[in-house]
């Protein structure tokens, strides 16, 4: 398995030069575009790492998937799925005209922009701080890393040019789906995109949902199962943003992709796999990641399809 | 002309009856919706009143003449037509969805919320206490009444609730096309709509376009002949929001009407007339305030068409 | 005024360099990018050539004016305007996204294609051979040249490549707007589309819409002056596809421009005026005729605001 | 088995009754809306009827399935997805919009009309005839049944009332997309909707797909294992038109619906079910059908996720 994934990296590494890094966040921009590494964490605590595993990167949307887990968990699924919906979207992350378009106003699906915000405003806690515990703590548990902190200037950058996010959650606070206090849902929502990990951590959090929400290296069920399945099922329609369903057909696995060239993917009952690559294709994603992935799901046999 | 006048108004009150008052402002709901008048200011300084005339209200939309003439004004045509298209939406007049869509995420014209949001940053001032005087004062020179002031709870109302408004200034700070300060620039524009004023104060200042820009009671040329003739042709082509076409065809003057239930028209080197019932048709225009303005256009024979 | 015109088109001449000509008709795409001829015909029969205005060119979507001229005249307006609005549209000529998302299904007006292709379904005649030869009929009476006639290679270039316009035509059908045969009805607008002109037919066709109706050669009212106030309405909110709105502003007279290059403008009580220039602008106006019109429109004092 | 299938359908029953027979297509109309049934087939061969198990219904969109079962075996993956995308839709499976407003005008996926009759367009065949019993041939290999045919009324009924399905093949002829002449492919398409089943048939083609598309009663692959495998994706992320999110969430397998009130439903390596009642969703769902599928997705534990 070793050489299939150092196979997998050098055969892609070609792609990261047709991708571009994320500038529309100062900070991003200084990602190395070059860099492509993978981490593979199994049920069974094997890991495997290839490339330039030791990359940091913030994770971006994928603390998406810790947010949805999060408000599931603490508000459940009726009160969620009543002010978000679960269906993929065409538009991209950051798009604000389905919102208007749409009668109920609910954002499309959990995963956009719009819907992580409500779902972020959902977590427990009386205010941002504690939204930001609470969230955070899940995703410490879910890496088996308590040191995971936010990177303070990517988050400083998000805070200050964040003006879309911004724009999103007043009109989502103008049509009463976002109760509470804007700046404050829109802090804790820049800090959590802005969690630097290393592929290891990602791979954890994903090899956690691949085992039906239990931590294989404590076997406790950190996830409720139904919680687990919901998440997997938005991943699979709605992980790679407007590219999701070629997604499925190309790799067949829950995923969940964020602009900081992270590409987090989960093969059930088998094993979790994170991909870094900075340089992004036009939906933002990872351009190189997604075909690392492609590869090693077809070496490795992981589509559920 | 007092008699049709007198007959346009009873004529037409039955419509009030089909509209409703603005209510997503919670003071603008305390709107009488079964009120109706109107006032009529020509180029000789006869001014005949008629119905309910001395209804009070805010002007909102209306403001957005005042505000586009002093954008026109101070940072002249071509600066402020870099920043704002010319063309009519058939959207609502709080809709985002355009400016996501259209390449330049400039706003479609001046006389959508997201225009004259644009258009108060460029009037002069260095910061929004400046520019409301500014403008202000146009207002007060082209109502000829130094009176005119904020309704207060109206403001309190609009800034409260107006988070639609929000969300459009902070997306048009994220594409670059706002660069001041957006809760000052709101700010300042929700006090211009939230301005009070009875129907002779809107008639004077539809006169003085009328006049080609000439204050008929001075003969002072407040606003320059190519400012006031850019903003005919935009009272003519956007005035009514998505029944300007409509507008144009029924009525055939420039107009500019308000959710506080006035319509300004201008009937070009003739008249100045406002007309108030605060009940709106589906559009956001004053339900009963069209039909009368069509029966005066057919009456007096307005129509430039 | 003649050394106004030779000026006005020597000025701009150099526009043409930066348009293209339609190509979407291969037919369409033989025509000299850089010619650029007009002509006046004012209310007193007085005529003025300039350029090329020997230019031959198939009138497109002029033709719209003549079209909605009979459908008003045989249907009334009230029955028009059950089946097409009056309202100015954002998206090009050819759209069809806004069918379906009104719900109405109604076509924004009778200047875009949908709009048209229902005001040719209105005409008088039990199939499209009658309406063709009613509307044939009424743009020989108003250009004052009986031989008139439609160009067969443009026509069945159009179509043979009308699939668009077949699209809009079915679905206007599906939505139970158009009650006739599609393809008769198609027919008939491809060739009205089709008819081929020089500036004097379309500038003698403009004056006609200027004086009222009224034809200045033989004082006989060819449109009934209610109809042709519709008209010039609609010609200065719809007449310039999605830049109306900027030629209001920059020209501010009714008028009407076709893919095949020509500008028909009316300076009410005054002035037909036509252009022709086959480069295009992206919204499918002569480049250079735009240009043109603007000059005259400074240089005449035509504007109506 | 047995029990819990009949418990599915009588506790979901009362669902039929809020919602709506399609209407659209006259003869579809006539449907029994009170009617539900259903037919589990397994891989092992194994049948359980319930319900109104031998109600008749058209295929409809149940169709598309095999339409693109056969385009990607005449003509491959990577010709297919050129000229249909593979991302799931927001908008209604008969909307033009997106058509226009996405650069390549390809249809967003396989399962909306547009995407079918483009796949139509692709399967073997020199002529419409011809690729209707291409695909007509693969359907009766899946059901395991010869006497499968096309509900004569259903098809003249579809031909002469499908103006938007008409409006979408022109719109996509005039793109380039489909190169055939369009009524043809129309009517190919036309009889492939209006092919006459049971759900044991539906269940049994469901069954193939389950079974890596190997007909489990004669061991035959049908299906190559790669197509198979894209079916199932796409079945995933777009089978149910804008609600599929919401299907994979609740249920979690592998589907698609039809008009006719039927859904099929692939639960992998286990089992294929099928289930009719023509009242249907707002999103032309059958509305009971997807209750019972929800019930035995927990009872029998299908969902994939």
């Amino acid at each position: 398995m070793e050489s299939i994934l150092k196979n997998a990296i050098e055969n892609n590494k070609k792609w990261t030069e047709f991708g571009q890094v994320a500038s529309y966040i100062p900070e991003l921009a200084k990602g190395n575009s070059e860099a492509l590494g993978a981490c593979i964490f199994d049920t069974n605590c094997n890991m495997i790492l290839g490339g330039d595993y030791d990359t940091r990167f913030t994770i971006q949307s994928v603390s998406k998937v810790a947010i949805l887990i999060c408000a599931l968990i603490d508000k459940g699924k009726k009160t969620v799925f009543s002010k978000v919906g679960m269906e993929p979207s065409t538009d991209p992350f950051n798009s604000l005209a389905k919102l208007e378009t749409r009668e109920s106003h609910k954002p499309l699906n959990p995963f956009i922009n719009a819907g992580a915000i409500v779902c972020t405003s959902l977590a427990s806690g009386d205010n941002g701080i504690e939204k930001f515990n609470r969230i955070h703590n899940m995703i410490k548990r879910m890496t088996n890393n308590d040191e995971i902190e936010v990177n303070h200037s990517v988050y400083r950058s998000e805070k200050l040019t964040g003006n879309t996010n911004r724009a999103i959650a007043y009109y989502l606070k103008g049509a009463n789906i976002i109760e509470k206090d804007v700046e404050d849902v829109l802090d804790t929502y820049f800090k959590l995109c802005s969690i630097e990990m290393v592929v290891e951590d990602v791979a954890k959090m994903a090899c956690v949902i691949a085992n039906d929400g239990i931590a294989p290296w404590s076997n406790e069920q950190i996830i409720p199962k139904e919680v687990n399945g919901i998440v997997k099922a938005i991943m699979i329609t709605c992980g790679l943003y407007d590219s999701s369903g070629e997604f499925s057909v190309n790799v067949g696995t829950p995923a969940k992709s964020g602009v900081g060239g992270c590409i987090m993917a989960v093969a059930p009952n088998n094993m979790g796999i994170a991909v870094v690559g900075p340089a992004l294709d036009m939906h933002g994603n990872s351009i190189a990641g997604k075909k690392v992935l492609e590869e090693l799901s077809q070496q490795l046999n992981l589509s559920m399809f």
